[in-house]
């Protein structure tokens, strides 16, 4: 039987990465697009699939992991749309506005489900029922899959936001969240890290001191997933997590913290195997695409 | 068409709710038995199930909400056996070996999830996509449904576990938890506020600062479920949260910490809608239980 052709977009904040794949994985083409504005970022990925669509054949489903926040509730009537995002011209911008044309059903999800279902279909998260990956970049994010499928209530998650303990004597950064001002991403997002000390941690050579310091932030989130959703594995992927001995750090805070409350084969002595960077680098975003196309072929 | 027959169990940490009713919910027989042994308590489960049986007909479906820990999965060789609980004799118990005679399939949560789909099904949950129903009494739980289906990991979740900001010059007391001390149930449950202040904060009177204090450790828990479950409601449960008081004072402090991030018709001014008491009393557990037996019926 012929493969049938998924068109894929990872949608980021700076650059838009599409792809036309075949049903099993393999790109057939792909290319990079500014995000810039909807106005000039839209047409461009029209005009690729359009081409790629010539060259290869009717595109049958499109997966589409992106920034946002966005709708990701296809019940709702504006699946796909952005919403609120401080991004110029880009909130009420909607997928279907630009791949609509193509008359082939859209799955929409966010960037970080989008890489945990890449991860959970192609890397680290291969045998998981349950997976949690969190990013820790410019911003942090989690994305949760049940069976491969991701989990949301009314809207995607928010994990970056929940409120840690912060001890001003040690920590003396206000922190950067608008909002929240300390809350996790307020504290421990690649941001917060600049602000605080100058530079990213890798930087400033991963002084053990500051990456004990994030890895406990962190590890309140990563002891927060694991109670509220007991994942069989927690992934943790972005920029700010490639900082040499943060993982171990986080793994260790976190082995504290729960202090052999949860008794279960899947935290193994040192969560070398529990708590894990991501296997995908830079492919997770747009495996991930496909594999929601994937799910929109039904 | 005839209804079909459900035997519930409402299974409790001292007694047992047993009950034949119809598939739409009307109770045919009812009792309670203590909870004491499986060796005492599993025979008189069984002849209840099977006089009411003799006297209505032959039962189609179980449905069981039980304290735990226990294992909700029904992949899992060991679905329905109690795991690790202090419980003398509870250790290994396995429900199907006093429902299994029946014939009929059997469908096990935890009491708290059974709770929230009672709740779900004809409480204060109604018209909820996503529902979030958490206890606080002699321990906390959370369960969280989405579509009436209770979400779980490799395991059901231990919400009272995770950690909370804990300023010991405000709140010198060390916490009760065996495993993490001052968690948030170490520090909010019931026995922690009788071991801190002798009495039960309806007995005290529901003194303003200390319904503030516990309202803001729990406080800790709703808005972690919020950032990551998004739920269209948070129900709260249980001895503690009838304290006069307590849930608005919650309301006011889950408020305060969202700082108006999540823009979400759900979340109302003031949270009166979100964050509600429940609306089916003591009846919410038996209720759930007879609702799992209905998707046992499939």
């Amino acid at each position: 039987m012929a493969q049938r052709l998924i068109g894929a977009v990872e949608a980021g904040g700076t650059k838009f990465v599409v792809a036309l794949a075949q049903e099993d994985g393999t790109i057939l083409a792909r290319t990079r697009i500014p995000t810039e504005t909807p106005a000039t970022c839209f047409p461009a990925v029209a005009r690729f699939f359009e081409q790629a669509s010539a060259a290869h054949g009717a595109i049958a489903a499109f997966g589409v992991a992106s920034f946002g926040p966005i709708d990701i509730d296809p019940a709702s009537p504006s699946y796909g749309t952005f919403t609120t995002t401080p991004k110029p011209g880009w909130s009420g911008a909607r997928f279907h506005d630009v791949l609509g044309r193509f008359g082939a059903p859209i799955v929409v999800d966010t960037d970080v489900n989008g890489a945990a279902l890449g991860e959970w279909q192609a890397g680290a998260g291969r045998d998981c029922a349950t997976l949690a990956y969190t990013t820790v970049g410019t911003g942090i994010g989690s994305g949760v899959l049940r069976h491969g499928r991701s989990i949301m209530g009314f809207s995607h998650f928010e994990s970056g936001h929940i409120p840690v303990p912060h001890d001003h004597a040690v920590d003396p950064y206000v922190g950067f969240c608008p909002y929240h001002h300390d809350c996790l991403e307020g504290l421990a997002a690649g941001p917060a890290i600049k602000a605080r000390w100058g530079q990213s941690l890798s930087e400033l050579g991963s002084p053990a001191d500051k990456v004990e310091l994030i890895a406990g932030y962190v590890a309140q989130l990563a002891v927060s997933l694991v109670l509220l959703h007991m994942p069989d594995r927690l992934i943790f992927g972005g920029g700010v997590m490639k900082t040499p001995g943060l993982i171990p750090a986080l793994r260790r805070a976190v082995e504290t913290r729960l202090a052999g409350y949860i008794q279960a084969p899947q935290l193994d002595p040192g969560l070398e195997r529990y708590i894990v960077g991501p296997a995908l680098g830079d492919d997770a975003g747009i495996t991930g695409a496909i594999a929601l196309g994937r799910q929109a072929l039904g």
